[in-house]
């Protein structure tokens, strides 16, 4: 790695920290310079505005989080067992950037607004879903899981009910509402997802 | 009312629409005169700063968006019919304060910072909570809803789901995933919650 690329991701690293805890539009590219110790022009050499530091920023803390989340689910040989590791990971992981779930945070921040980060965080959310999906598609066909579920939307509603459950963690400051839905949406797989001709327990 | 209080109720309701969509530390006071047009004086003379409006602003946007959400989930006689009573209300009442939904968007903007936004915010949740959990108690009372149900942490459990399944039809501009948030919820409340004895459709 040369050290302007170096350099370039140490800049990436630090913005994605102050970006997801702070907010991007609570924080500047004066923050910026204090946590690397760069100068503005040490700054401006790698990312022509703060838009765009926001996006690799983004790019960052999500490629860390979905590694974290997806890792060993294809561990277990069952697919619902897949879909509950990436449950456990997502509710027991160590956040990887501090400030919470870097899609939610980008999501509500950019709804109304910068497309650029609206279009990252929708490309973010699609690979995950489909991730998802790929297991519930296999265990469909595997008929470890009913016929009747719809693996998209059943990989929407996982991952809505985490985020959400994730909002509620992160505002009362404990690890409650996750575990809770850990507990419905796994009785949720058991009893309405898992096909009942092949229910391992 | 007199003048001064209409007037301050003029710029929490203004100001509400701008914090929610653009985020709180996406605007100004500056903004706020604009959309009110009312010079900086005007503006202080009812808030020492911009925090304590961001409160006032929080609390008229959250009060509007509670008295939607529960607007007549009293009116069917089964609990679990309240309960998804609710849930149309979510996904159906247009929100009454543009940007999305106030305590999800505070939630992520206070989880790191703002204390006495976060204090509102936490306090909205519970109330919210507590309206669920009260009906979901009662449902157990009168054998409508199975003995085992927890109600805060059902009611945890829908409100995570439906404000997660939020963020990502405001980040897909569209309803898909609320919707199918509603046939999960529903065939979990018909399935895993409501009694058997006395199950009505």
């Amino acid at each position: 790695m040369s050290k302007g690329e170096a350099t370039r991701q140490r800049i990436v690293a630090k913005a994605a920290t102050i970006f997801n805890t702070r907010g991007i539009e609570g924080c500047s590219i004066q923050d910026v310079m204090e946590a690397t110790g760069l100068e503005k022009g040490g700054i401006y050499r790698h990312f022509a505005n703060k838009d765009e530091l926001a996006v690799a920023a983004f790019d960052y803390a999500w490629r860390a989080a979905f590694k974290k989340r997806v890792a060993g689910i294809d561990s277990p040989a069952n697919s619902i067992d897949r879909l509950k590791r990436f449950i456990d990971n997502f509710i027991e992981q160590p956040p990887p950037v501090a400030g919470g779930c870097p899609l939610m945070n980008t999501a509500i921040q950019s709804d109304d607004g910068n497309p650029l980060l609206r279009a990252r965080a929708t490309k973010a959310l699609a690979q995950w879903r489909n991730r998802l999906a790929k297991i519930i598609e296999q265990g469909k066909r595997k008929k470890e899981i009913r016929g009747i579920v719809k693996p998209k939307q059943l990989a929407t509603f996982l991952v809505g009910s985490l985020e959400g459950a994730l909002m509620i963690c992160r505002l009362e400051r404990n690890r409650k509402a996750l575990k809770e839905a850990r507990r419905f949406l796994s009785s949720y797989l058991d009893t309405m997802a898992r096909s009942p001709r092949r229910s391992k327990r």
